[in-house]
C-alpha cells in the first residue's frame, strides 16, 4: 500500500472565506480523503506545524510527497527544503499541484525559474492527454474538462520534461503543458497543472484519479536509498587489472 | 548558402480552383520563393515528373528537403520513398509540412501511425512557443496567429519529439503539438503543422520565417555523409590487446 | 500474470553442434524457462512454424513478444512484421534482444538503420547501470559483468532512446547502450544488448533478471487497445462554439 | 565573433608544482588560448579576483562561461553563483569541464547532487561519440583516446541528459556519460569531462576542437535575454473573448 503525505500550506482557508467555502477542512484533506479512496495511506502537513510538519520521520515513512502552496512559499525553511530534496534524491515520489511550480522545493529540483503566465478568470480548461499509455494517464478519455480554473500560459519555464502527459487549452486563447514527469536522483518528480484555491477542482472525480495515478507511478517499489550524491566517495577500485 | 529542395504534390492545385485561387503556381513555388528572400538556394519537385522529381542528382545537391503531400500519398513510389530515407540517414534535412504527417516518408522515419484527429472549419490557430531559445523559434513572440486553419488535433500518433517547439491552440477547443523536431541517422526532421492548402498559410510571412527558420536548423554542415548502416560492416579489430 | 510469447529465430541451434550444445532445446525455451521461474505465463515461436508462429490469436493472448533472430532477418515475412507492428501500436511490448537489433521489427519501430559495429571474441562485457531507479534496473547493483561475450560498438544508429538504462563497457576497448526503452504508440519496446548465441548468456541469473524486468516494464495494464491509426477517422466536432 | 569568458579556481597551478608544470599559466589560459586559436575572443577569470572575476560586467559581455573548478567549489559565493545562474537563464552558454560536475552552478542547475566515482590512475581514455552528428562532435573521429587521466565511473547522478554525444572507456573497466548537453531557461549547457589538472589534457588538439564546438554549440545569436522568472508578471490578458 502506498503512503502519501499531502503537504498544504494551508492558509488560504483559513484566512479567506471564498476558500474556506470550498475546502472547509484544507485542500490537503480533500486530496488525502480522495487517495485514501483510492486504496492508498494518506497522512497530511501543514506548513505552520512545526518544521512545517516534515520531520525526519514523515518524510522517511511516506513513498509519495504531494504539494500544494501558493502565498506563503519564502516561508518554507531552507532546512526543510534541503530534507525534502535529499528525500527526493533517495527515492521519495513529489506531485506538485498548481502553484506549487514556484515553491521552493519544485525550482530547486528543476533548477530553472519555473515561472508561468496566468489570469484567474473562472473559465473552461480542457486537458488533453498526449501520451495515452502512459502511467498517469491510465484510465482517460483524449481529455477531461474543468469548467472554472485559473488559466496558466505558456511559455513555462521548465526543463523540457522527460515524459509530457498532458497539455491544457483555455478559453481565453492559451496552452500549457499541464502534467510532466522528471526523474531526478532515485526520485520521481510529476507536476499537475489544476488546482486553484478558489475552485473545486480538487472534488473533481477525474482530477482525483490523475493524482491518484501520479502517486502510484511515482512511488518506488524498494523502499529509500541512500541519495547518490550521500553514499561513500572513495577511489574506485578498478575492476580490470591496471597493468 | 543552403540548398533546399521544395517537393509538393501538386494535385490540389490543378484539380480544384479554390486552391488553384491561393496558390496559382502551386504551393512549392510559394514556399520556394519566401525561402530565396531569406537568402537560400531553392529547386521546387513534383509527384508527378519522372520519379517524383526526387532523383539521385537532386537530392544529393540539397541539404534540406520540405515536403507537402495529401491526397496521394500512397501514389509515391517505395523506391524514392527510401531512396530519401537513405538520403536524411546520411545527413539531408527533412520538413515535413502539414498533411505531410501522413505521407510514406513521415511514418516510415517515425516508425509510428502519425494519425491525428482533424475538422476543416477555417478558424483560428494560435501557436505558442513553448521552446523559445530553439533556433526554430528565432524572432518570435510568444505566439502567432492564423486566421483561418484546418485544425488538428491530439492525439497525434508520434514517437514522443526530441525537441518540442510549438503547440497549437484551436478556437474549436483541441490543442496540438505543432513544431516537433527529431534526429534519424545523421538527418533532422522537422514537423510543421499549419499550411492547409485552401487556406493562405504559406502566404503569411511569420510561417515563412518558421519555414526558413527549420531549412537552417534542418541544414547540416559538412555535406552529406555515407548512412551508417551503409557503412563497410567487418569485425572490429580490438583497440585494447585482448590478451 | 504477464504473458510473454518468446519468439526465436531457431536455426542456429539446429544446425550448429556449439551452439546447440549451449542452448539444446532452443534460446526460446531457456528464456522462457527463466521467465516462468520469475512468475510469468510463458509461450513460443519459431520462425520456421506457420505464419513464424505469430498468428493473430498468439500476438492477442500476448502482453509482451521477447524476440531473437540473427541469421535469417530476411525471411520474416513483411506481413507477419505489419501485423507484430499493429499490435505494438495497440499496446504489445516488445523486447528486442541482442542481433534483434537488425529484424525487420526493430528497424521498422525505429525508422533508423540499427546498424552496430561488432566481433566476435569472446570476451568480457561489463553491464553498467546508468538509471538505477528504472524499474528495468530493479535489484541490480552499479554493474553485473557476463563472461564471454560478442561486442557490439557504438555508433548505433538509433533515435535517442526514451530512457537510457544500461552501457556496456568491452575489454576491447569499446562501449555500446545496451538498454534502451522508446515507447510508440501504446506500446514500449525495449532493446537488451547481451546474448549472442555460441555463449551461455541467457542461462545467466542476472541477464534472467533484467528480461524479466523488462517484460514486467513492457506489459501494459489493461489489455490490448485499438492503435491510434486504426481508429475512425472523421472530422471531430467542435467541444467549443465555434460562432 | 563567440565571447568565451574562460574561469578557472586557479589554486593547483600556484599551490602544487606537478600541476605548475603542466600548466604554468593556468588551465584558463591553455584553454582561452586554443579558443583564441578557433576564432573566438577569449577573456579569462579566476576564484580570487574581486568577485571571482565574475562582474556583471564580465558577465554581460560574454556568450559562453566555460568553468573550471575542483577544490574550493564551496569558496565561489553563493551570490555570484546566482548571478551566473540569471544569466544562463537569459541566454548565457555555459560549459562545465571535468570536476565542475561538483561546482555550485552545475549543481544548482541540475537540480541533483552530480556525484561520480573516480579513481586517479593516469590511464588510458577513450571518448566514443554516440551522436555523431551533434554539432558537438563535429569533425570527431569515431573515437578519440586521452592517454593518462583521471577516472570518472558510473553512476552520474545527472537529469538524463536532453542530448547524450560522448560515453567513455575506461581501462580499469568504467564506462561514464562524458559529453552531456541540456537546456536551461534559455541557456545551453554542456558537461566534458576530461581534463584533471595532473595531465596535459587541455592541450590535446582534439580536446581543444571539442571545447570549440561545444562553445560555439552554447553561443545564442541574438544576445542576452532578460531570464523567464525577472519578466514582468501581470495577469495575462485574454487573447480570445471571454464571453
Amino acid at each position: 500500500m502506498t503512503n502519501v503525505l499531502v503537504w498544504n500550506e494551508h492558509r488560504h482557508e483559513r484566512q479567506k472565506p471564498d476558500v474556506a467555502a470550498v475546502y472547509p477542512h484544507g485542500i490537503h484533506e480533500t486530496i488525502a480523503a480522495a487517495l485514501r479512496e483510492a486504496g492508498c495511506t494518506a497522512a497530511t502537513a501543514t506548513l505552520d506545524e512545526p518544521e512545517h510538519g516534515l520531520t525526519e520521520a514523515a518524510l522517511a515513512t511516506a513513498d509519495v510527497l504531494v504539494w500544494w502552496g501558493h502565498a506563503a512559499h519564502e516561508e518554507v525553511s531552507d532546512d526543510v527544503v534541503e530534507r525534502v530534496r535529499r528525500h527526493v534524491m533517495g527515492g521519495l515520489g513529489l506531485i506538485a499541484l498548481h502553484s506549487a511550480h514556484y515553491s521552493k522545493i519544485f525550482r530547486r529540483l528543476m533548477g530553472t525559474g519555473c515561472s508561468v503566465n496566468w489570469r484567474v478568470d473562472g473559465q473552461r480548461e480542457r486537458v488533453w492527454v498526449v501520451d495515452p499509455a502512459h502511467p498517469v494517464a491510465a484510465g482517460l478519455d483524449r481529455c477531461f474538462e474543468i469548467a472554472h480554473e485559473e488559466m496558466y500560459g505558456e511559455f513555462f519555464d521548465i526543463p523540457a520534461p522527460d515524459e509530457l502527459v498532458f497539455i491544457s487549452w483555455f478559453k481565453g486563447g492559451e496552452v500549457f503543458r499541464s502534467g510532466c514527469a522528471w526523474h531526478r536522483g532515485y526520485g520521481r518528480v510529476f507536476y499537475f497543472r489544476p488546482g486553484h484555491e478558489t475552485f473545486p477542482t480538487y472534488h473533481d472525480a477525474t482530477v482525483q484519479k490523475v493524482i491518484a495515478n501520479a502517486v502510484r507511478w511515482a512511488a518506488q517499489p524498494g523502499g529509500r536509498r541512500t541519495p547518490p550524491d550521500s553514499a561513500r566517495r572513495e577511489p574506485l577500485e578498478p575492476l580490470e587489472p591496471l597493468q
